[in-house]
């Protein structure tokens, strides 16, 4: 039986568990979708700068929000459990419409980030909560809820020590929760002792991104972590394989292991 | 400076040489195809089992004609270099429109099978001769030339000893040369000396599919081979390797090598 939309917000909103985190090996198409729900992940979450260069354009909202949509819309209508969508700053788009579109989709949750695009520059916190407390009010009004990760871009694109980045970092993140947001999103935090204090300051789901150099899963749950997210570095290493195999053709050779050869 | 339509026809066209065979890693979205370009090979190939999975498709004309045909158009848009299309057996479009939908998209080229995509049926040889010199017809009659390789499912499809498919396979080959085909496709032959005959019996480029157990390239090309492609094989393997790195995440571990972690 398949789930109903309002089940799979339910079910992405439940696991988000402090100590206890949802994992996400963010995909970019149909299939690296179908490979994460085969493997027995309970939610597909999709890494926005992968799925611009699948499509051919750049990462910054290079995408046109409709060739985004329908890449979600295809990933969505591919699995059966929910699929959260990451949708960079909302291209662009008012709240009200922004919602509609997400949920035309069969996206149940996205990812909407602090900083401008194409500048880099963080966008000021005041406006960035009222966008999302548009969000959630379009989100209420059109009876289409959806699980908000907050992403605060103060590791990324803010200045100062890095005592200054996690007072923003903390500061935004309670706007961003008081504002409606499911979940806060403090991308590229590696040190340990920065993830526990956002996780007991913010008091509320927190995401950090895997990569190399990041804690372990294990040790991220430890940490209080509630989401684990890996970007487009599953994207990145495949291209890189598929890059090695294009290379061995150009050489001459097979691009298929020995033993198979 | 880019090329113009004609140049790339030209192109595609003058790289089908008996003995220097024009290899193409074939590809399934405008990311792997920019690998392919930047590793210097002159042509990018597509592959219609990769993309349809890559869509969220089945094989076999699962994919609608429009997504099959925007995903061609995505691709040639993020190269530079003549892309040719695997368009199955033409998604039961006329020539007419398929020639048109084709050119739409910047592909100069394009594969068309002579077997029943859901079936696997063998076409008849003289439907298929007959479509392939529609599909000519309406290129020259549009100005819109297109490079044509016109595939051969005797030894994928067919049925008799390998003699009776061989002989199969050169009558076909033939017909559809006539018809107006550039390049004559035998899915699945394997065999030197098939291969070679093929070659000496059809007296114009021959495709064969790289897969292990097929010859090397170099010994293809000893052969009179003028065209080496992969079909889905290179997604096939990056699939796996995806599926690898997502199956360490779900064991709790990086999935990325010891030494960036």
């Amino acid at each position: 039986m398949s789930m109903t939309r309002a089940d799979k917000v339910a079910t992405l909103r439940a696991l988000h568990v402090p100590g206890d985190p949802l994992v996400l090996p963010n995909i970019w198409d149909a299939a690296s979708a179908r490979i994460v729900e085969s493997a027995g992940f309970p939610v597909v979450a999709t890494g926005s700068a992968a799925i611009a260069p699948v499509l051919g354009y750049a990462d910054g909202e290079g995408t046109p929000a409709g060739e985004m949509m329908a890449a979600v819309a295809r990933i969505a209508s591919a699995v059966g459990v929910p699929v959260t969508a990451d949708v960079e700053r909302g291209y662009g788009l008012a709240p009200g419409e922004l919602v509609e579109r997400l949920c035309a989709t069969g996206a149940v949750g996205c990812n909407l980030e602090d900083s401008d695009p194409v500048t880099g520059a963080m966008i000021d916190a005041g406006e960035q909560a009222d966008f999302l407390a548009g969000v959630r009010a379009a989100a209420t009004a059109s009876d289409s809820d959806l699980v908000v990760n907050a992403r605060v871009d103060s590791f990324l694109h803010g200045s100062g020590t890095p005592e200054e980045r996690l007072a923003d970092a903390i500061e935004r993140g309670r706007r961003y929760l008081s504002a409606g947001a499911d979940c806060v999103y403090p991308i590229f935090v590696t040190d340990p002792g920065l993830i526990r204090t956002l996780v007991e300051e913010l008091g509320a789901p927190v995401n950090v991104l895997f990569r190399p150099g990041v804690p372990s899963i294990a040790e991220l749950a430890e940490l209080g972590v509630a989401r684990v997210s890996f970007g487009h570095g599953l994207h990145a290493a495949t291209q890189d394989f598929t890059a090695r195999m294009v290379a061995a053709i150009k050489s001459g050779r097979s691009p298929y292991p020995p033993q198979e050869a």
